[in-house]
């Protein structure tokens, strides 16, 4: 597995697109994105659990019912939902994009993110459209990742090289996401591309079952969205023996598929609305999955926990606190708890109570940007990784006049 | 049902004391507080659902198995919590209580608040024991709710005066609470104190049936304590006809009690950790009473929806996202939004989207110190209220350095 450039324009045949159309008032923001697959691709996506979802949701899940799909296009600056018309607007930007690329207008994907329940206008769209079919290049991956951005301060993008029955393999993704996030079934927008070959089928379910430990267990704020989605589209140029079950080449596919999604968890996390940090919480030593799960999880979700990361105190008790509300079985008398990061390591919890250590040490550890909480249950053999971010002043800032 | 003054003290046979006794290093602030009973009083209580314990908890859940108590001790800066010894030291603070005062150990309540996983010396406790009985006063109720106090800023006391049986009967309470404050079975410290005559199981279901609509409808961060009781003593000094079982006085009982408690729930929601406004979310129309509820505590509980509401924006759409992910059996396309304060109401959606309204006047409604949102779901006849209060600067400040 080499870590290349690209993004989403690493695999052989897809090209993307980013450009200014007008949703946006600041013309320096970009807010409409192209990824563009010049064959029809096998194509898969998870989405958000909230009930109340964006209409272009509704639209991309029905275009999908067919398996594939050739063409996503997401827009900033509106999240197209709970508004009168979103389910026309979303299915109209299907239909000028079809027609703009000549292709059937069912193998569209379409999302958009901003603010929630305000009508979105088609013009801007539709005057765009032909421009960002035009702008489709090779180098485009940049251009896209920045045109779905919203409150992220940075591109988030990764591709990686890999060789399938003798095939050189890519795979890219880029994502947007920093605030409105929550673990409950796929957080944030995601879009990966890969000219690996492989059936719809077999491709549901490397997504689905990847992203139930990478971006399910991946939060900024508790807030689930409405309008999350992750997508994948294989075009399967890279000429690989086709994959249509799981025999070793869906596992390699599995495991790229993984580092692309973990890498991208991380970015999220790190770049979480407001944050200085990122918080990656171990558990180990489980009774059950699911134990290990909600409690990593429960850990980066505490407001409390991550205010004391933002303040570098090792104020350990609101780990304990968190695991004790996690509804996970465990016996609270044998848990442990380091704190790691660059700078070092150290024990502050031993069988439930507290080890004597140094506030000095502590500091210069949690004063890093990467922190790792690891948690031991004792309890049994499952592990678990979940990622957030500390809270902090400019969270409050960006979401006290988010609209404005 | 008339409001008095006099807090825990305003029921007859209750006196209270409130000292500094070195537990805190700042003298000035008081940290251990003592209430007492003249007589053995029937005593219930409810506790924190989070695994992690507060060691003080499960000595008290022993001493009231009897269904009866005469003092309630708590010391501040420390919750006795996550700590080795933890248990010794709260049945060594009731033996020291009950000899000073001559009661039987076990009729003893203990309560700790404060930061989890250090290590409570008994010495200040032992040595402030005896001028924390000696200065037990009638007027003593504002030192004890002084003394539970953490990051408090406001004493929080209440009592009303109502009738039973041709009885003049009182009840008062005193809470702390200000942050990790999470519905999920009794949240903060509250001690209520009645002079009514009532049935110990009576008293147990009447504070169980109150919380669930009250303290369990409170979230200031979405973090569960691991200290959090409600305690009541009635002691029967007010002569009324014994309550025994679900009769007219009961009902009037509970409605005095829920008087206590609402009152105490909003001041604590509006003293939650940084806040400056009180956000109270009133959702009707409901299919369950159960789906109200989530509903209601989904949008008190939002990070985002809370920061909006500091900046006064009137981002509802993160109100429709609340209601999207709170688990309620509910119809989208129904919801109808309100916000309300004493400038006005202004309608924001209307079955499940935007209504056009004046910023202006939203911001000024915004702009109030208490804030109603009303949550209307045409789905059925049931409602709930939550409370909560938005999230702010000081949130993140006080809790990224709370133990120095």
């Amino acid at each position: 597995m080499i870590k290349i450039n690209g993004g989403v324009c690493a695999a052989k045949g897809f090209t993307a697109s980013g450009i200014h159309c007008g949703i946006r008032k600041n013309k320096e923001k970009k807010d409409l994105s192209l990824i563009f697959s010049e064959v029809p691709a096998s194509a898969s996506a998870v989405y958000t659990t909230n009930l109340v979802k964006g209409a272009p949701l509704t639209v991309t899940k029905k275009h999908l019912e067919s398996g594939k799909a050739q063409a996503i296009i997401c827009n900033s600056g509106n999240a197209n939902t709970c508004n009168a018309n979103g389910y026309e607007i979303a299915e109209k930007t299907c239909e000028l994009l079809a027609k703009e690329l000549g292709i059937p207008q069912d193998d569209v994907i379409v999302a958009s993110t901003g603010v929630i329940g305000q009508k979105l206008d088609i013009t801007p769209i539709e005057k765009g459209i032909p421009s960002l079919v035009k702008s489709l290049s090779k180098d485009g991956g940049d251009d896209a990742s920045e045109g779905i951005m919203t409150t992220d301060t940075v591109k988030k993008e990764i591709a990686f090289e890999f060789e399938l029955s003798g095939k050189t393999c890519r795979i890219g993704g880029i994502a947007k996401g920093s605030g409105m996030i929550h673990p409950d079934m796929a957080t944030m927008l995601v879009f990966i591309t890969t000219d690996v070959s492989i059936s719809p089928e077999m491709l549901s379910k490397a997504l689905k079952t990847d992203v139930a430990s990478t971006f399910n267990m991946v939060s900024v704020d508790g807030d689930t969205s409405t309008n999350d989605m992750v997508t994948v589209l294989a075009n399967g140029m890279a000429e690989n023996e086709k994959i249509a079950e799981e025999n070793e080449d869906f596992a390699i596919f599995m495991k790229a598929l993984n580092s692309v999604t973990v890498y991208l968890c991380r970015a999220i996390a790190s770049d979480g609305e407001g944050a200085t940090k990122l918080l990656e919480c171990t558990v180990s030593g489980a009774k059950t999955l699911s134990d290990a799960k909600k409690i990593a999880k429960s850990v980066v979700c505490s407001s409390l926990l991550k205010a004391a990361m933002f303040g570098a105190d090792a104020n350990w008790g609101r780990i304990l606190c968190a695991v004790g509300y996690s509804k996970a079985d465990v016996d609270v008398t044998k848990i442990g708890v380091f704190l790691k990061s660059k700078a070092g390591q150290i024990e502050v919890c031993r069988n439930g109570s507290g080890v004597d250590f140094s506030e000095e040490e502590a500091k210069k550890i949690l004063s890093e940007k990467e922190i790792d909480i690891e948690v031991t249950c004792g309890d049994g053999e499952y592990s678990s990784v979940a990622w957030g971010c500390d809270l902090t002043y400019d969270y409050v800032k960006i979401n006290g006049d988010y609209r404005t």
